[in-house]
């Protein structure tokens, strides 16, 4: 990585949730997360009504490295995809994008479900989906 | 910004468009746009499909500052909300997500149409819509 071209970013917020470890995304999305913002960006909230739908940006904090092709899933009995062709955490700039279902905000603290991160996770950005 | 919290992450291609300064994401989005990839990445494009869409994560790299409540699309007719429920690119981090068509491939350059990103703006990731 060259410094002249890195472009740095501050976690909004971090995840919580009961999966402390990686899991499937289909059992982490089934079950409720929270989104615990930075207290001093609450006023970004300002217009986002439970019931709606919001884009939640990551980053996936424990991926390491990445390969440009991989088996989707990890199957190894599915061809090899490239890495644009897939949601792998595995990848150059390992950034998550998931849409998930707002149940309520409380403060700082929004409930979410259907958000495929785990536990510490750092939160970039939410966006109306 | 402290140092110990910060993500870096490093452009894995540039938009190549007509659009040389900031102008209304509409005009932006009905024009066609490149994306020069890293050509060290192509590999990473095995099984993109021309006439599919294409989730593209990006830099908004000319974006100074936010606020955490804004007029939407800048109209102060408009009553303000805040940033997590708006698409402006004065953001905390000035992450812009937009999914795209993809019209062609030829080697490390894709092309798109319905990018609302100008010419030069960094690429952090692309991603099955």
């Amino acid at each position: 990585m060259e410094f002249d071209n890195s472009i740095s970013f501050t976690a909004i917020g971090t995840v919580l949730n009961e999966f402390k470890e990686p899991a499937s995304p289909e059992e982490i999305r089934a079950s409720e997360s929270r989104i615990i913002l930075n207290p001093g960006l609450v006023e970004g909230l300002l217009g986002l009504e439970p019931g709606g739908q919001l884009m939640v940006i990551f980053y996936f904090h424990l991926s390491k490295g990445f390969d440009l092709r991989q088996h989707p899933r990890g199957d190894p009995g599915r061809a090899k995809r490239g890495v644009f062709a897939l949601h792998s955490p595995r990848r150059p700039n390992p950034i998550g994008v998931t849409v998930v279902e707002l149940l309520g905000i409380e403060g700082n603290i929004l409930r979410v479900r259907g958000l495929d991160a785990i536990d510490g996770t750092p939160v970039l950005d939410l966006k109306p989906a």
